[in-house]
């Protein structure tokens, strides 16, 4: 089968590999239909963390091809939709919501041999747990890029909102207009916020679907000044909630200054190099939750708003692609020329 | 009248002041019936934090002396509670239940030429906002103590479970057994704890009270032994909820290391040097939240349970003083001969 192959710096390439087989009971295989690039795969394209050379890709819908023989909730044929890790559904943790921490888990796209979603077929450990049926089979090209928005992305603002407790009425601060935080502004609308300032790029197609999806402000400069803006819009007093979707030093600390008091920080940038001063935030009662999403414990909920219309968050890609096409996709991102890359890898029926 | 003043590491001593008067129309005066000393006093007393050498005291209730013409709430003569901070009750942060965040407030017991509660009369400015009115006029010792208590031991312990987000059923891991730990203990237990284990010292008068307030474990080693012990007792996945009562870097630690997957680590000790790693805590979406005590938010339904005898937080004070022993009282939390010191200042009728 076609798989994308991270092989350095710069480089992922499509290489011919084993299709993959049933190795454990509990396992699925899935057949690709829609990949797609995440801006944490930028990360390891771009040096700045480190991946085995191999599979990348943790995005991922498609058709259940094979089953172990402890395999109950899916069976061949089905069209699922996977979160970027996989668990097992009974754990702690799991019963807790934090998928992502499931005792038998694990990320899916991680280089090395693992599987990763950017391929024709990717083996799913613990398939019970992992993968959520979605019921039909005729779905329009919206849709269906709504369904992979919730393998990651949206799940992933989504719990950048819950994390920090947006709730009915607030005034809610994102930083961040990529990918990410385009989701935790359609997220923090469903939960319920009243006011939603953006805080990001200069760029004319994100302020767009940001308004589209229930920003009320566009703050588009950056440190002090972004500061300055939001406290004005807020009466000095900052948001009630704060959403932290980039992960570097300059974003934490801009998400700290705009919270107002008691406000949580929900974060959900993978953090590189960040310290929190601890005495900074203290004595206005200001929270930092958040982490890699649980997105499995919130794709039932998101499917359902899916299939019935009420959001539409495949509107956060803006450029598709083919599998072979995938060093073009990667470069469309790390160019800034996509906020986020489709990748077409077959037909669902 | 008599106050405590600070007169530098080591040293507080018993002075003739001049009594305090209406400076504001928002202002009262409270004759001082209870005083306490704090474990935070003891960050200046030692030296390690900077106070003017002046008036020091936060923690009082009294008998209300004198109103200012704009004060409706409270009158002479009424028995009243304060919070260890003044607020006016009214901004967005008070009306959030951040009234340590005020827009109009301050602490007391700062030093300098501020007034401290460890007098015989305090300056209680934005009284309306501030004060908590005490239904009745008599009292058993026991009764006062535990009135004494909400001015910031029982409401901060009280934060620290509230900010630890700590429900029915949890598992709560409470760091330090000092007398916000203890009180954490017991908040914990009002909010519906199950489990709840105690990380502290090795001092059985302190074990005797976390037990009758409803601790289950208790934990008296340090460190990397002690986060071994707690998880061995929660089937290897941490608490699901953790009161940090300490502020030490060591004591933060151990707090973030007892976590469970998605807990939020309720912290109320003033950090001192302590920094965060965001990368550590992120990958199990292990949240940290609080900062000093919103005392007059809790204070009106922790009134209740006290008079009500459904909770006894006075317990806490383990020594007694008069205001002219003042310097024997800081000695004696110096030197933990005392959990907390009880101060007398005069009596309620």
């Amino acid at each position: 089968m076609k798989a994308a192959i991270f092989k350095g710096k710069g480089s992922v390439v499509i290489e011919d590999r084993p299709k993959p087989t049933i190795s454990e009971p509990t396992d699925a295989i899935v057949r690709v239909v829609l990949a797609c690039v995440c801006g944490s795969d930028l990360w390891f394209y771009r040096g700045i963390s480190e991946v085995d050379h191999g599979g990348v890709g943790h995005e991922f819908i498609g058709v259940v091809d094979e089953v172990g023989s402890d395999v109950t909730n899916v069976k061949p044929g089905d069209f699922v939709i996977s979160p970027f890790s996989w668990s097992d559904g009974t754990c702690r943790n799991c019963e807790h919501g934090f998928q992502t921490a499931c005792v038998h888990g694990g990320f899916f796209g991680q280089g090395g041999d693992g599987d990763g979603g950017q391929a024709e077929y990717v083996r799913v450990p613990q398939a019970d747990g992992t993968l959520v049926t979605v019921p039909g089979s005729d779905f329009s090209d919206e849709t269906m890029a709504s369904l992979l928005a919730l393998t990651d992305v949206m799940a992933t603002g989504y719990h950048a909102a819950v994390s920090a407790g947006v709730t009915e009425g607030m005034t809610v601060a994102v930083v961040g207009d990529g990918a990410v935080g385009l989701s935790g502004v359609l997220a923090s609308k469903l939960l319920g916020a009243e006011r939603i300032i953006v805080l990001g790029s200069k760029t004319e197609s994100r302020h767009a679907l940001a308004r589209e999806w229930g920003a009320t402000d566009i703050i588009s400069v950056r440190g002090d000044e972004a500061e300055q803006q939001l406290k004005d819009l807020t009466d000095g007093f900052g948001a009630d909630a704060v959403l932290e979707c980039v992960g570097t030093k300059e974003s934490v600390e801009t998400a700290f200054a705009v919270a107002a008091a008691g406000a949580i920080v929900g974060r959900v940038g993978v953090p590189h190099g960040v310290e929190v001063d601890a005495e900074g935030t203290f004595y206005s009662n200001i929270g930092l939750r958040g982490g890699p999403a649980p997105a499995r414990h919130y794709q039932p909920e998101l499917l359902k708003q899916v299939l019935d219309g009420s959001i539409n968050p495949g509107k956060v890609f803006d450029a598709t692609f083919t599998l072979d096409d995938i060093a073009e996709a990667y470069a469309a991102m790390d160019e800034r020329r996509a906020i986020k890359a489709l990748v077409k890898v077959s037909e669902l029926a």
